[in-house]
Order: structure tokens, then C-alpha cells, then sequence
């Protein structure tokens, strides 16, 4: 397979490619680095990734930025950073890599463990991870040509609680080789619509 | 108890009036009709309606409008109708409320069943609704002076099924009145951060 991974570089884009790459082809994206660069919040910067990537079986996505902040302290404004990164940018890799994904190919997208389990300073990461997981489930059973779509919901990536830890108390860390394993599932599995936990 | 109904003449709306009339004193909100004209798209339009209201202990929203389309038609702009009406008006709702509210006061919104069980042409309704919910459980962590947040995800609307029929096929529609019971239960009762569905 072909795999087109977006925000390769990044922890847990780093452990997908390394568990991915064992049996594929894996062209990796990025904001500045990577095989090929672009920036999901640019349509046509996601189009012209798509053109130079040639033909893609699996797009994954691992990337998406979203504002923390104390819930008293959020403005529209904040949360309209994750809606337009996090959550369209991923929704837009999805719309227009229709087009360009084969017959049968798969997205899998990121969200994260905020989805069901809050934490201060984290409504617009759950608001965004709330509506991937929905909009994916939604997606799947409208999806052209066989093509699939999952989401990964990870815990705490382990490689990044050096930053995190003092946000996620009592959450048990998931090292991103075991996140990695739930893209594996969606790329190489046949399952559609599902958001796959690694807690 | 003093409730602000944003929605009011809308289907779920006027169930939700007829239900909380019993026992409090309502004050109907609406695009165009009601005690106080608002829109909640426009902040500054949420702003006036707040003044208007005087003081208030409970916001009941039934409002938001998405758009449906195939999800093979729909258009990054076709998501952002959803996103700044259904998504951000409600937020909004709660964002401006939360200095208008009294203490201990509560903010119902409302989703719906696309959140979890999605249909042809529903995408959109879907991420939103998954948007909201999750927000609602991270809001309420968060929220100041003992105020509460919920929202309540109905099913298909038996009053609406006139028009929905078609696209909900198989959906066991549920009378306006029974939803209503719902907010009835957010507002008067003592839990936060709860999707009360009305299956």
C-alpha cells in the first residue's frame, strides 16, 4: 500500500510511520517538513499535496491544533482555531482526498482521549475531538468508491509528558508505539466508521 | 425560577415552554418572534438579549441550523453554516451567559441523535452534535459559582416527522412533550455535565 502520512514528524506521526513503514510505502507531510509540505488550514496547499503525492491507497492523519485555555478565559475566537485546524483541516484532508484516494482507501484521523474524559483548560479540544469522532461515523456510511474512514482516539502520548503531565494527572500514559497500532488497524483492516480508543 | 428559552417557537420549543410555564416564569427568545428578538450568531445580538432579560437562573437553548447535503456535495463552507449556527451560537449562548446567570444557574443546549447514530446527508448535523456534547462535559468542570451546563440529544420529533419522515426512516420519533421532560429534568435538577438522550 501507499500510504500518505500527514504530520509525520510530530510523536505520534513518527511512531505511525515507523510501524507502518515495516510493510508499505509511507510518504511522509508536513508544515515544513517531510516528503512533501502543506498546511491543512490552506485548501489549496492540501489539493497541491494530494497532486504531488501521486497515487495514495491510505491518508493518515495525525495532526491538528487546538487553543487551552481556562474556560473562563476562551473567546470565540479561541475556539475557532480548533475548528479551523483540528477539526476542518483534518475534515478538508477527508474532502478533497476523495478525489485522489483510490478505490477502496481509507482515512484515519486523530483525536484524543479529551473526547470523553475532560480536563480544565481542555473544552476546545473536547468540543473538536467530539465532532471528529461524530463527523467520521457520519462519513463512513456515505463514503464513494468502498473507500473507509476511522478515527484513533489516543490517551496522553507517554513521549509527551514531560509538557503534559501537570494537565493530565492520574491519566495513564499510552507510549505512541501502541497509538501507532490502532492506525495500523484502520489502514490494514477492513472496519469503517469506528473510533478506535488506545487507552 | 426565571428561564430564559432561546428557540421558543420551534417545535421542541414550545413543548419546552409548555412544560417549564407550569412552575416557573419563562421568558420567550427568538429570531423574529417572542418576548426578545435575538440571533444567535451575532454576539452583540446575544448581548442585548441578556440585558433585556433582566435576571435570569436558567438559559434553555432549542436553536442552531446545519446544513444537509450528500456528503460527496458538501463544501468546507457547507460545514461552517453548522459550525458559527448550531456549534457557536449555543456556545455563544454560554459564553456571554455565563456574567448574566445567577448563581447556581444552568445552561441547557440542545444536539440531537445524529450525534450517535448517523444518516444519508447528515455529516454535518453529526459533527456539531458531537461538538456540543462534548463541550457540555468539559464546560461543566469549568463552570463558575455552581453553574451547570447539560444538553439534551432528542430523537426525531414526532411533530416533525411530516417533513423528516423520508430521511429518518426507522427513527422511533419522540413527541415533543417527552423531550421536554428532559430540559425540565436539566433545569430542575442538580446534575452537570450530563447528554440527557430521549430515545
Amino acid at each position: 500500500m501507499r500510504v500518505l502520512v500527514v504530520g509525520a514528524s510530530g510523536t505520534i506521526g513518527r511512531a505511525i510511520v515507523a510501524e507502518l513503514g515495516q510493510r508499505h510505502e509511507v510518504v511522509t507531510a508536513g508544515r515544513s517538513s517531510g516528503d512533501l509540505q502543506t498546511d491543512i488550514t490552506d485548501r489549496e496547499a492540501i489539493r497541491t499535496m494530494f497532486e504531488k503525492a501521486g497515487s495514495v491507497d491510505a491518508l493518515v492523519s495525525a495532526t491538528g491544533k487546538v487553543k487551552f485555555a481556562p474556560f473562563e478565559d476562551m473567546e470565540a475566537e479561541d475556539y475557532e482555531i480548533g475548528l479551523q485546524d483540528k477539526l476542518m483541516g483534518q475534515v478538508n484532508l477527508v474532502l478533497i482526498g476523495l478525489d485522489y484516494l483510490s478505490d477502496g482507501g481509507s482515512f484515519t484521523l486523530t483525536t484524543g482521549v479529551l473526547d470523553s474524559d475532560p480536563i480544565r483548560q481542555g473544552t476546545s479540544a473536547s468540543m473538536v475531538n467530539g465532532a471528529i469522532n461524530a463527523f467520521v461515523a457520519a462519513a463512513a456510511i456515505e463514503m464513494p468508491r468502498g473507500q473507509r474512514i476511522n478515527v484513533v482516539s489516543p490517551g496522553v502520548i507517554e513521549e509527551a509528558m514531560e509538557v503534559y503531565a501537570p494537565f493530565f494527572r492520574g491519566f495513564e500514559p499510552v507510549p505512541a508505539a501502541r497509538a501507532a497500532l490502532a492506525f495500523a488497524k484502520s489502514v490494514e483492516g477492513a472496519q469503517t466508521g469506528r473510533v478506535y480508543r488506545v487507552l
